[in-house]
């Protein structure tokens, strides 16, 4: 069912970004990072990428959040990440991780199975396939590893974040988020989302701008994704082509207003 | 001479590309990383970015076509590229190489030359002394190794093709591809391209697109270079600064069809 | 006071800067690789990116200028800085220092530090609070430390410029630039610069290109941070947002002509 109090929300979580302008710490890939820095700044954050090991707990220390995203990942990088997650987990600074390519590979799975495991983490933002891979055994036999789709995976995302003792938000056409009590839907977006890189891993940056302004993981992670759909949307209406269509998805960012925000987020509960 | 057949295989090609949505495994430099992602993407195609060691023979193994590119390269990256082009050999994927500034340094220099010598690539693409400095004393003495400029540049890549056993792409205001039998050029193209960095980079990955859906190096080469020439002919029209103009070169990779490949594509046989 | 002269000299740059086309070498983060050598490309010169320890020597030997940015520093990159910038300084090649985030952790303050102690540092830019992190004892007990307004920071600037005995650009609504003797201000530019990432780096980049034209290091700055505050405001008057107005200020970069300099530039002696 459509709830106006979660736009309500939304909206009032974009005036706080707005005028908190939080420090957001990304250890990232080298594919997105300039596109998610700037999508940072275009919804009114302040993003600092930095990844040395002999920095990254200083680093964390002056931010608001913290994003993990593995998507060029090496050891290096993830031992990076666990310093600066361990400090964060320590300050209190909520962490979101994109698990870019799990179940691909056995180092991206390993890693982010790594990384839930030995940190604790407020969101999981990715696709079907690489959230359920984070899957232990007991979830497994439930079934959550059988399942691969967003419509299909609202049941096993229930199981796994109660399991993983997260918020998980499943990305796709419709939007799906859990913390393993609750769930939200976003159908907020525009198809030519996907034919801009990084489209994904700049979702996971703004949930960690909202996650830097509201308490509750669920309703920040919903804000995000519903900003970042009505973004598309208002984009595509500009631009009909990819490259132009990129560009018009960072004036969105800053240009979306909390009317707009308002009466454009399609969020459900349930 | 004007070739329609080979405008025509080209407007199959495009329609292949779009249908089969190609995985295309890139290793490549961190300064184009996020263009040419999106470069794939516009086309048709679909990008994986991945360099670890530990990751990479497997993350080939889903590819259709493996991108080297040493642009900034390091010794570490240089071993991933042999892991993964060893096992790409294995599976049959095709490779292609860039040996961005080959020729300038030695370490740029001897990596080409190793990658070339330990791995069978499809195709290697670069302007004339980055392709000519791969050049072997066989055809050195043959005076492969003086001849700089695409123009002067038939003879000697035919040799080094041969040499080689690959396909060759001399890019420039007029392209030279050649396996070391046969001989076709490009004369599509803008000179905005020479103020985009990456450009002869988004050629490579390309043709990399194409290598997966045509089995004949010449031909996947030939139609990728009319076809990216012909994006920046249309980019042109749109955009007379350079910034505009790789915005536009995106959405007109995007939106560039068949029909259009035909009438715009200026392939030349020898 | 307003100078004439010092916008005459920076349209005489601007014309050697496209008719040499000088070669840049940069080592500088992963962020804003793409952008930098863009703008560069925009502007007319010609970028390089490497960074690995086998051949930033040779690389150097090339180029007119060379960028250190430490802005996602690790303990490699900064000893192929220390390479690179030895042999520039063997080959009087300038080199331009941007300390990213020097004073915000042990690590990048000890980076810039340790550059500026070991090279022969032509220009250092950054904000009022990365430059005077770079202060020593002495510059510190004279109050250097406790200043992090350009306002407030021009007798402060003249001694740490005068200790570390180079030339100091502190960028912010008004830049400040000083040798040590003299000073200049520049108030070109626009808040929605403040809205793009990497708008400082590449401010460094473009004062690379020109340090490369102009031997005075301080006509060089104040005519890359003139031209560079330009094409922000000729960017404004094309887009209101910040994806559209990256997108502009390359083109400005692209298109400002000498008289548009001569016209635009609003550079202060003293």
């Amino acid at each position: 069912m459509f709830d106006p109090s979660l736009a309500q929300k939304a909206a009032e979580n974009l005036k706080n970004l707005r005028e908190k302008k939080p420090l957001i710490h990304n250890i990232t890939n080298f594919v997105v990072m300039n596109y998610t820095a700037n999508a940072l700044l275009a919804c009114g954050a302040s993003p600092v990428m930095a990844h040395a090991a002999e920095e990254v707990e200083e680093m964390v220390s002056f931010a608001r959040a913290l994003v993990l995203n593995i998507g060029t990942l090496t050891p290096y990088w993830i031992d990076s990440m666990l310093k600066a997650g361990k400090r964060a987990n320590d300050l209190n600074v909520p962490i979101i991780l994109d698990p870019v390519g799990s179940g691909a590979t056995k180092l991206r799975t390993g890693s982010a199975k790594r990384l839930t495991d030995e940190l604790s983490i407020g969101v999981v933002r990715g696709n079907a396939s690489e959230v359920l891979s984070l899957a232990r055994e007991e979830s497994k036999t439930k079934g959550v590893d059988s399942i691969h789709s967003v419509d299909e995976a609202a049941d096993a995302a229930l199981i796994l974040a109660k399991e993983l003792n997260t918020t998980l938000a499943i990305t796709g056409p419709v939007d799906l988020i859990t913390d393993g009590e609750r769930i939200t839907r976003v159908s907020n977006g525009h198809e030519l989302m996907g034919y801009v890189t990084g489209t994904g891993c700049t979702a996971t940056v703004i949930i960690g701008a909202f996650l830097a302004v509201d308490s509750d993981p669920l309703s920040a992670t919903t804000t995000a994704l519903a900003y970042f759909g009505l973004a598309g949307e208002k984009a595509a209406i500009q631009a009909q082509a990819p490259g132009a269509f990129q560009v018009a998805m960072l004036d969105a960012l800053y240009t979306i207003d909390e009317k707009q925000m308002i009466e454009g987020a399609k969020i459900h509960e349930r």
